[in-house]
């Protein structure tokens, strides 16, 4: 079995990494990958990576499963839909795994014209930043045809984290659950955020809040979040503006196509959006700054 | 040294056990037990603890240390304002421990009148909810006099807590700080019914938000109030909507005196006064009712 993997991002790069070593261990040929700039795929090469540089155009050809991680629905169409199941040279019954987190209505569409080639569209986002990718503590939110999630299973399970979660046939669930993910993400940093400053605001200080917040979520990624504000480390992005924005216009265009009612994401928003036009290039617990000035406080308390 | 508790609620109850433990454990005297229904004391009694029921002339007369722990301002204003304090019969340096979630100024203004007669009072609201407080899992915020937290520190620490988190010399301070952990707490419920509902409406269903909520926040109070939610368990109330609309109204409250801007508590504010104005009986869990309604769904998922 052939295997390959698109995309070398902070995430893609991490996973392909441990779907090598896999490979490895099982005896299997070399993990084929594929980035756009070739640096990351020599970084792999250079780490000793059981991996071999690959053009899209020989993935496509020789790979039985193909995970991708790319940043956006127009790359996922472009190299998926037009460059690999477009190009009519797929093996028959390829199965293409998504990684990254796109529309859920993009995946099912490249489901759909994966499926009159007789190919598989997976997908396969993952909860969890590149620390706990590290780590293999990864939680992939699986979800496609049973079958073929069944062969992609092994090459996840143990392999870049310890639960898999199975979330249905349908492709476009898996990024349902993902966005519900993302949503959870956002809205409980927009909540240390504003715990903090309350704390601050009132006399009582952050780092007491922050006492608090160890207290009551130890071992979350609460924790993490509420470390980075006190410590003012935004310039250290983890999590881009871009990513988020992204991510916070996926949610809130869900959740107007479900008609679900969800304020704490538009609080979240507005906030962000403030930040992405003061200081686009800051992590996005750069939020803190954002509810400090709107509390009368200065965006940074330590430093100048 | 005597000690005496006042106020066996469900916290105080548990708490008031607890620390007539330490006193036998430690050959002291009886704790002094008042509550306003005498049935609270009678279990305490008829549950072997180590307790003695006593009025609340006997105690303010008799006690060197007075925890303390009734529902709202007004009973603090009058049990330790004037009954005790205003009695002019306490021991000199007799310490008043504040347990309830009070304003702020109600507990300066009670610290000011102590100081005035050679009495201390200092504030120890805790954080965690009834099952924690049984399993000695409480946080306990102290804030005072140092010299008379470190008399009083004894009867927490491994007592009714692992930690005692020692918040500052001014009793407001504790107050404030357990402000921010209600906060927190209030906007956490309000976030999992958001989440949960998103999933529900999107279809991906509810159950998979909370196999995350439970991957990503696990051993926190998070996965309990899923499990509520999900559940449908609202009619067990464990925290209830007077307790949810005062600390609300509190919180609130400090944040404008603070100019803090922490818009999540309004969204959160807007839905528990759809849900005490509509189901004015239930635990706060059932917030996620009122945000199924408002998306279209109906109030419970499972039950008619």
């Amino acid at each position: 079995m052939i295997l390959a993997y698109i995309g070398l991002g902070n995430m893609g790069y991490i996973i392909a990494g441990h779907i090598a070593d896999k490979l490895k261990q099982d005896g299997e040929p070399t993990l084929l990958v594929y980035n756009r700039s070739n640096a990351k795929v020599d970084a792999l090469i250079a780490d000793g990576k059981h991996v071999q540089s690959a053009s899209i155009d020989h993935i496509a050809r020789h790979a039985d499963i193909i995970f991708t991680c790319m940043f956006n629905d127009e790359a996922s169409k472009q190299i998926i839909g037009k460059d690999m199941i477009g190009s009519g040279q797929m093996k028959h019954g390829a199965i293409i795994v998504e990684q990254a987190t796109i529309r859920p209505d993009t995946a099912e569409f490249l489901a759909s014209i994966a499926n009159e080639k007789g190919l598989h569209y997976l997908t396969c986002p993952v909860m969890g930043a590149p620390p706990r990718a590290t780590a293999k503590l990864l939680v992939p939110l699986l979800a496609g045809n049973p079958a073929q999630r069944k062969i992609v299973r092994p090459y996840l399970e143990n392999v870049i984290g310890k639960v898999v979660v199975e979330v249905g046939d349908s492709p476009g669930s898996a990024l349902r659950l993902k966005l519900c993910g993302n949503y959870i993400i956002v809205t409980m940093v927009e909540m240390i955020a504003e715990a903090l400053t309350l704390g601050e605001a009132s006399g009582v200080g952050q780092n007491k809040v922050q006492e608090l917040l160890a207290g009551l979520f130890a071992g979350t990624p609460v924790t993490d979040y509420a470390q980075r504000m006190t410590d003012e480390t935004y310039d250290d992005v983890r999590f881009s503006l871009d990513g988020a924005n992204k991510d916070t216009t996926y949610i809130l265009d869900l959740a107007e196509k479900s008609n679900a009612d969800i304020p704490m994401a538009k609080v979240f928003k507005n906030h962000l959006d403030k930040l992405t036009s003061d200081y686009p290039s800051l992590d996005i617990s750069g939020v803190v700054g954002v509810v400090r000035e709107a509390s009368g406080l200065p965006f940074n308390l330590k430093k100048a």
